[in-house]
């Protein structure tokens, strides 16, 4: 996942919003569906498949997080996944020109075309140890639950509905994609919807993003804005040019600056300096220093007070290491790019695709929370299109830390996978 | 070099203080040898022959840089090198164990082993573009006059000395050393005189480092102590896992306190951020953030003063990051390793090797002048063995800048190669 669910208001709230709007009608539409979906013996085939599938589910979790896919680099997972869904059965199987793998599951074609997606990409530079070590149930490694468990459970979901001999309306497509984490800037999903052979075609969308059990739908997408800022200067001789200008001493106090921001808790606005870098030698003024920020906010208001203030800082920082050391040799110039540009905006939770997936939780046992986050759903979202992030089963924590671990107890798993399943089908329209 | 010349006395000084110590006997008794080599047809028909071999010694500084010899990496330059010196008929022409290349001028035998030296190493990392630029006279590339310039002089010394039938008594080791930069910690002089095959037969040391007009003696071993300081703390989601310690932050606040430092200007003492680094992605809080530093001064004392204040605030730095974010996930840890120690020591001015330096400059035209450094000689200085860096001629700036220039106008470059020619003749005593 790009960011964690954070805010969250209880299902029980939802449902009086969906009252004092007075639209409970769609609300109840779709929750009689989801009843015929879920209490349908197909889909309780399915569930017991799930279980029985448990073993191969978790095999598929290590495979995939052992394949190493840092940003940009997702080719050798995405070929490996590729191969996958091919052995599962779809057709039109491809990899497009973004690098974002998938592959249909026909329908009979006589409802709108549902597209669900995990993520190939992890946080995680080339070199990284992607061995995943496991004990009893727990399992941890780099990227283990963000999101090759999401991955896994596609492939789950795709084995059950099989066994199960279960069709659909909708045609279904099945998606790895790329470039969801960091500087990715979601560049597989805005290849998806906005470029490749699915553009104008995918009505509603659903990503699996990152372990969870099973009750939270992301519905408001959180904007962001990233920032590379680079102080550069003359560099030189660590000795003989004492006294200059120094771009690292710039950037240190720029930090120093940064991290003294306060933002409000709600609507949550946060930051980050999550990668810095500079210079050539430990006997070098560094001729260049630099970091890379992340800039959030629910608000797009509070957004925009907090990029503002953090070019404040980088210009102020500048200035002040002009003023405090010599610039015989040079001046040092701050220049900051912008890096990444994540759109805002929400379903309502009283669109049809927030009502089915609150419903099937609750039909499986479970209250939903509903939340602001940054997802793959951030793209359709922010075009006007149904679209939703579920967490994909289980329980997980540390995601983006080197000891990121999911636990794959068998109940809380297969209960996460047959939730995803049991929206995936009420939206894809499940023929009885 | 390591380090810029700056610290200087003039040459009326330091006769005053040979006055006072009342040792001007060996001092005349140097500038007698030297006035017998400088005088001689063979040295005029040497100085000539320099002349004549202008446009190769150009050359070979413009080949020479253009192979890049980062830290570490220097065996493309050496293996060059190597070539270049078997050519030049030296015998015992062999690379250590280290990577230092070298062969033997023999003598007659009847003299101490003198050994020369420039370093093949640069400050400059991998993937550095090292393509010299040309406008008249003047040369700019990374490294170009640090030091390929001074292993340019090597090999027209040995050219000119053959052109001019000059023999000597002793033997001279002409040696192209590596990691005299930066993190190589003097680890080619290390091996040349503490473990190598001429551990203990070197009885006189001369480095040419960097380009100047000749008249610099550094008699004077600068100290310096580099750490590499790393904060660690747990890392996590940039949104989820907001407000927690993160490792960037401390590291900048740790700079900022750092680039604060008072050093006195005499003795000269200076500080360094050379290198920084850390961070996984952008939406990432870091699970690590590191810096290098390099810690100098001509005084023992101050160095310390400043070390243990470095010390002091680093872990203030890492105190302060877990009082004002959340230690839940994990503390930030900070660690200062020692990663280079340079041994600083003297050679006085009254020692032959220094009063022949000064004859030969005098008896050119040139005024010495006398510097404290940091060079390859720190080392058989620090072990008491007579050792001076001098200048390899012309004029230079910008070392460790990506716009290093060099000028090799003629008669300047000339005079500085023959200044250093002349010197070693009179250490290896040239026979008439």
């Amino acid at each position: 996942m790009e960011e964690r669910l954070f805010t969250r208001i209880t299902a029980s709230a939802a449902i009086f919003l969906i009252l004092i709007c007075n639209v409970t009608s769609t609300a109840t539409a779709q929750a009689v569906d989801v009843t015929r979906v879920i209490s349908s013996p197909k889909f309780k085939a399915a569930q017991a498949f799930i279980d029985k599938d448990h073993d191969r589910f978790v095999q598929e979790i290590i495979q995939l997080t052992e394949i190493p896919a840092p940003p940009f680099k997702e080719q050798m997972r995405g070929r490996a996944y590729l191969e996958m869904l091919r052995q599962h059965g779809l057709t039109n199987v491809e990899m497009d020109a973004e690098g974002n793998v998938m592959g249909i599951r026909k329908g009979l074609g006589t409802g709108p075309l549902v597209a669900i997606a995990a993520h190939l990409d992890t946080v995680f530079p080339e070199g990284t140890n992607v061995k995943v070590k496991r004990m009893g149930t727990m399992l941890s490694a780099p990227g283990v639950g963000d999101d090759s468990r999401g991955l896994a459970v596609l492939l789950a979901m795709l084995r059950a509905m099989d066994n199960a001999k279960i069709q659909t309306a909708s045609d279904i497509l099945f998606v790895g994609d790329v470039g969801e984490e960091g500087p990715g800037d979601l560049r597989g999903m805005k290849y998806l919807f906005q470029t490749g052979p699915y553009k104008d075609k995918i009505k509603m969308f659903v990503s699996l993003d990152p372990a969870g059990p099973g009750n939270d739908i992301t519905n408001g997408a959180v904007g962001s804005r990233r920032y590379r800022a680079t102080f550069k200067g003359p560099g030189g001789h660590s000795y003989g040019a004492f006294g200059i200008v120094n771009p690292a001493f710039a950037l240190g106090n720029a930090i120093s600056k940064f991290a003294k921001i306060t933002v409000p808790f709600t609507p949550r606005t946060t930051f980050n300096v999550g990668l810095i870098g500079g210079g050539t030698s430990v006997n070098s003024i560094p001729y260049e220093a630099w970091m890379e920020v992340d800039l959030r906010s629910e608000s797009s208001d509070e957004l925009k007070k907090l990029e503002d203030a953090f070019i404040r800082i980088m210009r102020e920082a500048a200035d002040d290491e002009n003023s405090v050391r010599s610039t015989a040799q040079g001046r040092i110039e701050v220049e900051t790019k912008l890096i990444g540009d994540r759109p805002s905006g929400a379903i309502s939770i009283t669109a049809p695709i927030v009502q089915t997936a609150a419903a099937v939780m609750k039909a499986l046992g479970m209250t939903p929370v509903y939340s602001n986050s940054s997802t793959d759903a951030n793209i359709p979202i922010s075009m006007g299109i149904p679209a939703i992030t579920l967490d994909s089963g289980g329980r997980g924590g540390r995601p983006h830390a080197l000891d990121e671990w999911i636990d794959v107890e068998k109940t809380a798993s297969a209960k996460g996978t047959s939730i995803a399943l049991g929206i995936l089908l009420s939206l894809a329209g499940m023929i009885p």
